[in-house]
This record gives structure tokens, C-alpha cells and sequence, in this order.
């Protein structure tokens, strides 16, 4: 039986991933979200194993030096982090997995997996992705103006994924993510043992 | 504006590659299939320009001599080729293109053009291909034995291939070669321009 697909979706701040994550896995219920871990407290309704495996700040540290994660990452005081052992596992049995991760985590996960495939999303345009920053609302002119730029800067480090899906609906994101993962499975290298070479 | 690709399939006899593509051609028209030039005789209702350019044997050494041939073979004593400046051209104004060509010239493509996508179809199982092969009903069983042998060998060279697919049926390997497009037109590598450097 062929591995399992090991998917990373990232992209800038206003390219939609969270929806489109979502869509996918509606579309696909064979492939798996994988479950991170975190050192924040838990928020109401957050169930242990659910939404995340909530860890002592010292059991995470401890699982780092073990080197027990794909990647991990501190944001704002807390770890964020992906289990290896479980993903390992699944990948093995032919799951496919999902991981929503940044990009510095993606990068992360390619150096440790090779055969992730990292896909990329972005926005239709600046302009639309302007737009998208804006129409969020919550934002001051100067916080606004901050957020896109470290979107653009971000969106240059797409370059080092594997693919580029541009999200001009989530449909047509949706089904270009399908494809790709299909194309994925009908790759050389990932079917070796099909090819008759007895 | 993104070059087209240069789609080259093959696989081994009985694996139901001219279906495929055919198939293929009919639901995609955008994809255009590549004339071949040849010194074979025009049969009855071919055209030149259409089915093949027809060459004198010296008009084609002298396109050899001259590089202008992606790839070519000499088969029972005619030549086939590709012409490079045809697919160049409209490869440079976007247009995908399809070849479908034998194993030895679809990798002397990929040495020409490493931005092809070389796409090998499999028959679902070794037995299948012997029943496709008996199916054709014009074979006696020694020169049935041999094809199949020449059949497994030629399989192995797919290895080589970026991709592989099953022809377990025509529906399914098409929409498959389509998802392998769509998939290779999203590689960050064909999109460096959207990406926003500026």
C-alpha cells in the first residue's frame, strides 16, 4: 500500500484558508486534520484531543528535546506544535493528512518530510486581498496597513511551497487542491511498487 | 502570461494509449495535439499538415543535421519526428500541447525540455494487459508471447516518468491526466510571476 499524503496549507493573513481547510475536509472525509498541541489554556467548550492536545508548558518542552514534533513554533508566549508519532502512524496506513500550518512551520515540515506537499494560497490580487484585510473591520488604518505588508511579505515566501492555489472562490481552490493531491498519488515516485518490476 | 505545457504520454502496447488520448483531446480542445513529420508514405486520405508533414528522407537528415527535431526515431526505416519550432512557438503563446510518442522519444524530450510532464499509462494488471493483447485476435501465440514480453519490459521504463496512471478505465485515467494538468499549472515553479515580487 502507498503512503499517505502529508497535505501543509498555508498562505498570508486574508487568503481564506481557514474556509477553504474546511471545505476540503467536507469534500473529502478520508483525509484527516491532524490534532496540534498547545501550552494555552484550553477556551470554553475546547475538548483535550479535539481541538488540540493542551500540554504542560513543561511536558512540551520535554517532547521537544525528545525531538517528538514535526515542527512546533512559540506564538505570543505559547508553543503551537504538530505530534509526530501520530502522524507517522497514520501516514503508514495510507491516511492522507491535513495540516493548517504558517509558513515557517510548513518550511519546517518539508525539511523534515521531503514528500509533504506544501501547497500555497493566495489571494486574487493585492487589491482583493486589501479588501479582504478591510473588510474584517476590527482594524485601525496604521494596525490595517501593517497586516498587509506582512501579508505581502509574506506571500513571497510561497515561493519555496510546492504549489500556488489562487483562492478567487473556494470552490475553484477546493477543486484545484483535489487535483493536486490526485495528480500527487499518480506521481512516479510514490508508486514504485506498481510497476511491475518483478 | 504562463508557457503551455508540453504533455507527452506513453505506455506500453495494449495499455489503450491512443483511447486515451483521444478521449482527452475530445474533452479539453484547448489541448492541441502536435503534428509529427514523417518519410513514411501519405496512405489513402492523409494530408499533409494534418496527420503527418510528409518529408523526403534528405529534407529530414537535413532538419536532423540542423537540431530541428525535439525527438525523432528511425522505425523500420522511416523517420518520425516532433519539430521543435512549431511547439516552441506555441508553447511561448500559452497553448498546451500534447505528444503522444514511445518511450525513447518521450526521454529524449525530458533531456530537451525538463519542464515537460511525462505521463505513463499502466494497464491495470499484467494479466490485463495479456488479455488486451490476446483481445486483438491477430496474433499467433509466439508473437503474442513476444509482445507481452516487449510490453513488460517497456513497463519498467516508467519509472522515468513523473507520473503513472492506471488505465483501469478510460473515464477514470482521463479525468486523472486532467487532474495531473490542473495540478502541474499550479507548481510554484510555472507561476513564479504571480507571486507578487514586486
Amino acid at each position: 500500500m502507498n503512503k499517505g499524503l502529508l497535505i501543509v496549507v498555508s498562505g498570508a493573513s486574508g487568503t481564506g484558508k481557514g474556509t477553504v481547510c474546511k471545505k476540503l475536509l467536507d469534500d473529502m472525509p478520508k483525509i484527516s486534520y491532524s490534532v496540534s498541541a498547545t501550552t494555552r489554556e484550553p477556551r470554553p467548550g475546547e475538548k483535550d484531543g479535539r481541538e488540540y492536545y493542551f500540554l504542560s508548558r513543561e511536558r512540551f518542552e520535554e517532547r521537544i528535546s525528545k525531538n517528538e514534533f514535526l515542527e512546533y513554533a512559540e506564538v505570543y508566549g505559547n508553543y503551537y506544535g504538530t505530534p509526530l508519532n501520530e502522524i507517522e502512524m497514520r501516514l503508514n496506513c495510507g491516511e492522507d493528512i491535513l495540516l493548517e500550518i504558517d509558513t515557517q512551520g510548513a518550511l519546517n515540515v518539508k525539511k523534515r518530510c521531503p514528500e509533504s506537499v506544501l501547497i500555497f494560497l493566495l489571494p486574487p490580487s493585492l487589491e482583493e486581498l486589501r479588501k479582504r484585510i478591510e473588510g474584517r473591520g476590527t482594524e485601525t488604518p496604521e494596525s490595517l496597513e501593517r497586516r498587509f505588508n506582512a501579508a505581502k511579505e509574506e506571500i513571497s515566501i510561497g515561493k519555496k511551497y510546492d504549489y500556488v492555489v489562487v483562492n478567487d472562490t473556494v470552490e475553484f481552490a477546493v477543486e484545484k487542491i483535489k487535483s493536486i493531491l490526485t495528480a500527487e498519488k499518480c506521481r512516479t515516485d510514490r508508486n514504485s511498487s506498481c510497476l511491475f518490476s518483478d
